[in-house]
């Protein structure tokens, strides 16, 4: 049986509900979206009490196993106005399944003038405590005080002013091994959702102490042991061990794919100097508090977070992801590796998603507000977003939005949600992957660009998307680290075979991917119901109609192809 | 046979296109609305080359009869992502109807960074002109320079600095008898279409010279007074002749409509201050440039307009309509006439509707960026639209994207477009009309407010929004003012005659009626082809959740009703 605790945040009740279904054993995404799909409206107003929402583990969570504590949250989307997943690392979900818990249900809402609370889940009890001494405050602030409050061990979720002001590129963070709340699931507008229900944090206190069970722990065992093998084999997995994800920045300026200057471009001169080496030479040189290789959760045989610390080699700002190097950084036209630093570090204490709200920075810089490539124009628009001021607050709701207000015509959204780092003119895979996830524009969907033998042509490139669909969506499924993925996305079994030693749950990869299918049409059946259409799944009209210089394309991907590649 | 100049502003090229059809007889929203559902892409961006903006004038335009010289302007709406026909007076339609044309089309787009131009349409050529001198400039000075260049009787229209950075808000200002720009086609950010095309203004000569002819010159004639009697005689239009629509104060707050602190009450302490009488009698005591009385266009038999004079006499403000009184002033608690006068000149100055930026300041202080009542700040956030700040184009994007960016769920509009000056909980019958509008919530398109026996329940509200569609977009179906409507809405005859005795086009009631509904359903299926669906045509969720505090009233109007009160 598994389990998971719901809690009305309006009435304060709380209570276990259990089930042995398959959704419940997996918990992650094929949990969150089949619970949103049940309980939410699809027509609800996404800040109203008729939205819920849902703290999900996956079934390896707290065990051995390597990279198996992503912790997936779900609600319906005030960004996109669709379902949504958005999934992080750090120890909060290690904490739920510690509690014996599969998730967490947030129901109800508050009115806007209620008191903030911070909803404690302990061994003995859950209960809603005052949070008022933590409102305004910096996420890093409001970090420190709840590990004061509750020990460095305890799981904290909280929002920063973003969040709580229902900004819709608003985050939740969740807390690393360190106790910092710096693991963003950054996506989608979930730290408004949060701030409706007038909660403030969340804590899941280190007393659970269950330890997980074993219908065949040698079996599991060895299994967990086979993991960390693969990833310490796999040539991708172990190339973001040594350089993390910055990995990419040379990549995607060989494609012709690195965002530069709004989207407009997708080569950026001097991209050298925030590559991966650069980086790795600037923390090593540094030394202190700089690290290379970290880990977001643990147990990670991977490890591609990295700590970058500032000249005197104190902390700046920890991790440094690949998106926002190109989100805060390349579509910016930034090349110093500091300014981007110190913009994620005032995103992560403003609660903001550093990709939609670097992409309405670029839409800022295209409307004229500042140059591309100003880094201190850059850093004092994050020093808006974190006071709130108006043109904070057009930033920190994401580029569509931004676009409307400011006048730019070329907004590099689907749904509403930045396009990640990938330009799409030149990765008709990407593209598609863009035009197709019920969750708005996301790279981890469905991630081609290293299976694109012309990235430029759109040949084929509906199957291959369907095809990364899956194997990207197998992770979330389970609530495993998209970079899994690259070990097992030829065969399943090493990963279904420790549910099967767990649980006893036998599962043929073709019976696996069924339910990951299942929950795809499920969240593209929410999203309709919701009032989304086929015309919402496009991208600006600006990349039908412009070539990007560099590669000479235009989007030429078709209603009918987009729909296709969404089809299950 | 009937004409209209296409214009390409991308290739400069013009052709006159001439047509018997009847839509092209009757020119107005019925011409507008085939055409851009016929030539406009419902997937176009609005703010993209793809759409096209027309003017539209209509049958009786240009000749003796009283009220008929509305110039309908259509496109796809920035503002609601559907069709729009917004209208105005003035004498731009005239002076169209006096080129010998029932219309002027502006296909193409030209580069965002290529020089603003003149549309210049006269009896000889029509040419496009330098406009660079216009641009930044405030409504009035553009005024002044236009009338300086071409003559006070030129029928001018333009765009202020707010249409010039594609504001959602914005509007497109006509000429009025005095050769000021002050009429305006407000609504749906058509402002902002013009912009694309790059024209900042279009100028139609006095140069015309065409004189209407006639079938039946006698009959015509007779015909013609036999309105101007009709509209005398009304006690409807009688009354807007004195008082203008400020009439509608004391009857919206005797309802518990009169929308007060963001649409949260329909009942404002001190309402009397900016009543009817009130303003009666400050402009007769102030004197000076003050007229109660005053015609937007000519001939005008009700001349409901007005002009507002400061303290010492000097114009302040001209018109002043009721919509404007509720929405920058009872619905944000201001009880100042001359604030509201300041307010609505600042706007007209801007070039944005005074609906959809009144309801965004409404939402603004709700957000707590002043407080309601607050003259002085009000007059500061209108400067600031003026001056195109962050904020000022926070509240220049309407209120839908104004309540996104500031965190406000209670945000009153239907498609994006702000609620009228009704509010809608105690009145189920506008309700109904606004959830049924293609246009986004609309007064005009149904008005029912005089005739409902139980305003607050919506019993038969399907069938009297549906009469009142009907009765209110006659009029627009051949340009005539709105408030010609009361006069006729028990029978057409005395305008269809009108038509026979000019053209011969002998069409009974019924049949105009069939022409009529058709255009409703060619405009919603517009909407649905750009994606719009059922549940854009809802309120926000709050006015669903939260019961008017005077009434005690919720919106329960169900989607199955407010779709059946859209079928024709």
């Amino acid at each position: 049986m598994f389990s998971i605790l719901r809690i009305n945040v309006a009435t304060g009740e709380t209570k276990i509900e259990t089930s042995e279904a398959v959704e419940y054993l997996l918990g992650g995404r094929t949990l969150t979206s089949r619970l949103v799909s049940r309980e939410v409206p699809p027509d609800c107003d996404p800040l109203g009490s008729r939205n819920s929402l849902y703290f999900c583990t996956g079934p390896l969570s707290g065990t051995t196993v390597s990279s198996a504590n992503r912790l997936s949250i779900g609600a319906k989307s005030p960004l996109t106005g669709g379902i949504k997943e958005s999934n992080a690392g750090g120890i909060v979900a290690t904490r739920i399944a510690q509690q014996g818990l599969r998730g967490i249900a947030l129901a109800g809402a508050r009115p806007a003038d209620s008191p903030w609370q911070i909803v404690v889940i302990g061994k003995e009890k859950t209960e809603m405590v005052d949070g008022t001494f933590l409102a305004g405050l910096g996420v890093y602030e409001k970090s420190a005080l709840l590990t004061e409050r509750f020990g460095r061990k305890a799981g904290c979720i909280t929002i920063g002013p973003a969040g709580e002001s229902l900004l819709l590129a608003s985050g939740i963070a969740c807390s690393d091994p360190h106790g910092v709340c710096s693991r963003y699931a950054g996506r989608g507008g979930l730290g408004a959702v949060l701030a409706t229900k007038r909660v403030i944090a969340m804590v899941v206190l280190a007393d659970g102490g269950e330890e997980p069970t074993y219908l065949d722990q040698e079996a599991f065992k060895a299994g967990s042991r086979k993991i960390v093998k693969m990833l310490q084999d796999n040539p991708v997995s172990s190339t973001f061990t040594k350089y993390g994800t910055a990995a990419m920045v040379d990549i995607c300026q060989a494609l012709k794919v690195l965002p530069t200057g709004n989207f407009r471009h997708g080569v950026l001169a001097g991209a050298e100097k925030i590559n991966a080496q650069t980086m790795y030479d600037t923390i090593k040189a540094r030394g202190g508090a700089g690290l290379t290789q970290h880990a977001c959760m643990h147990p990670c045989a991977i490890q591609c977070s990295n700590v970058y610390p500032d000249k005197d080699g104190s902390l700046l700002c920890s991790p440094i992801e690949y998106e926002t190097m190109a989100l805060m950084g390349s579509n910016l036209c930034l090349t110093d590796l500091d300014t981007i630093a110190r913009m994620n570090r005032i995103a992560n204490d403003a609660g903001v998603d550093t990709l939609d709200v670097g992409a309405a920075i670029g839409v800022a810089m295209e409307a004229g507000l500042a140059s591309f490539g100003d880094d201190e124009a850059a850093i004092r628009m994050m020093e808006e977003v974190r006071q709130l001021t108006p043109l904070g607050r057009i930033l920190g709701s994401g580029c569509r939005v931004a676009a409307k207000v400011l006048g730019v015509r070329h907004a590099p959204h689907v749904l509403g949600q930045a396009i990640p780092a990938y330009e799409p003119r030149g990765t008709k895979g990407m593209a598609m992957t863009y035009l197709s996830s019920p969750m708005g524009a996301d790279h981890t969907f469905g991630f081609t660009l290293r299976d694109e033998e012309t990235p430029t042509s759109k040949e084929g490139k509906v199957e291959l998307s369907k095809k990364f669909q899956v194997i990207g969506s197998r992770m979330d499924a389970m609530g495993m680290c998209n970079f899994v993925r690259y070990s097992v996305q030829n065969d399943m079994n090493p990963l279904l075979e420790l549910l099967a030693a767990r649980f006893g749950t036998r599962m043929s990869g073709e019976e696996f991917d069924t339910i990951v299918k299942e929950t795809l049409r499920i969240e593209h059946q929410f999203n309709a119901d919701a009032g989304i259409t086929a015309l919402d799944h496009r991208f600006s009209e600006t990349f039908y109609e412009e070539a990007q210089p560099e590669t000479g394309e235009k989007i030429d991907i078709t209603d009918a192809e987009s729909l296709a590649a969404r089809q299950w």
